[in-house]
């Protein structure tokens, strides 16, 4: 299994404080020892990450965790292989153009038999049940909607059809984004939080690091991380239920689709 | 047309310090604004950034430019768009897994009819001539050597000749690596140094700095640069030819076919 993290803000917003805390359970506090990755998008350019080494020795990983850079939305992944070798091609998130848009998505989880899932135009360069099922997602987007990007209940509710389908073959824990929105299905385990003001101090569960939000926010901001296991203790995160969809756009929830 | 950059070490070694020369052209002593990327081999595994923004702008670039990494072989790529919008799956360098190794891969030039290159398994996942000549020459590779990956002499004539064959469509300036080695191929304009004991200072062309060898190294120490335009002003760089192959390893050559 792996562990998942996003996040949507209303304005540029760094990650390194959550950052910090998901590394640490990539080979220390936890297993996930094979790879992490991030996309972050800002004004809807997406760059990303990726790094087949244990987040917990990575220099990168390192790197990432004690840098400020100022995103809309994130996603990232820490990776413990089940399907596919540990390489950079199987290292989520991974990407594809649809509709014009960059969209980039990582999982969690397994899924039975994905090789009979169809992807049409959109091969999978790596090996993984992971990436296969998000060829897939694409695929369908694609093939009900051509070239024509459907509106945000239409297409909440298809990625709700989709995700469901794909939570008959095991555990689908995903993030999707297309650079505005941030998509969210949640089979086992997700959580989320919404901060804004009045903000307050927070303490990671993982690493010895507080942050007062306070003094790295002004009372406008609204940013929601979303995390496989919440990342502080001194904090209420929401759980999202199984089988769960639940879509964040600057900060907040704008489609929610429970089954 | 865009701007490579690689890097062969005996030992790791960080090329924080000619990212920074490159970078700044990528948008401000240069044309390259159309997004940047980097590979870094260290024992074989391999990390990338991709970020299609001005790499003189990029946040994510500063941060390669001041960091430290240590890597055995680096290939990095700033783009000037030609062919492919500006998009993450349009940056380089490319990634694709050949022989069970994760192979990378730049571009510098421009193809003619490029969507003529038959790419077999290997299908692009952007629109550029690049990564279509990339997937190319995997599937070529693929093709002729099956599963088995062919000594150094043999390798290197193959790639010798298939550069040659896409030389004719155009320009075709090229870093190639398997992880233990870089292929470079050129057309017009590559250029390369060796730096070894007894080292020296030098100068960045692009950018007010200076770095003491000596004072980063020790004296057993191999390091080649190669990259399109010379970046210091005061060291002697070598010019490859016209339709040459240079392969390098652990910071020397171990192969070079000139046409």
């Amino acid at each position: 299994m792996c562990e998942l993290l996003g996040m949507s803000a209303n304005v540029p917003t760094d990650i390194c404080f959550s950052f910090a805390g998901l590394r640490a359970r990539g080979g220390r506090t936890g297993p996930h020892k094979d790879g992490w990755g991030m996309a972050m998008y800002r004004d809807k350019d997406v760059w990303a990450i990726h790094d087949p080494r244990p987040s917990a020795d990575s220099d990168m990983a390192e790197v990432m965790s004690n840098t400020s850079l100022k995103c809309d939305i994130v996603i990232s992944h820490i990776r413990q292989a089940n399907v596919g070798a540990v390489s950079l091609l199987n290292t989520h998130p991974f990407s594809r153009m649809l509709w014009e848009e960059t969209w980039t998505y990582a999982h969690n989880g397994q899924l039975e038999d994905s090789s009979a899932l169809p992807v049409d135009d959109y091969a999978p360069l790596g090996n993984t049940d992971s990436e296969r099922a998000f060829c897939w997602i694409l695929s369908q987007l694609k093939q009900r909607f051509s070239d024509q990007k459907p509106d945000l209940d239409l297409l909440s509710a298809t990625l709700f059809e989709l995700a469901t389908q794909l939570k008959e073959r095991g555990v689908f824990n995903m993030m999707l984004s297309d650079g505005q929105r941030l998509y969210c299905f949640c089979t086992t385990k997700l959580h989320w939080i919404t901060r804004r003001a009045p903000f307050r101090k927070a303490s990671l569960s993982d690493e010895d690091v507080t942050i007062d939000f306070k003094e790295v926010t002004t009372d406008k901001d609204v940013v929601t991380v979303i995390v496989t296991q919440p990342l502080t203790a001194d904090e209420v995160w929401q759980q999202m239920q199984e089988g769960e969809l639940c879509v964040f756009e600057g900060g907040e929830v704008v489609a929610q689709i429970k089954p």
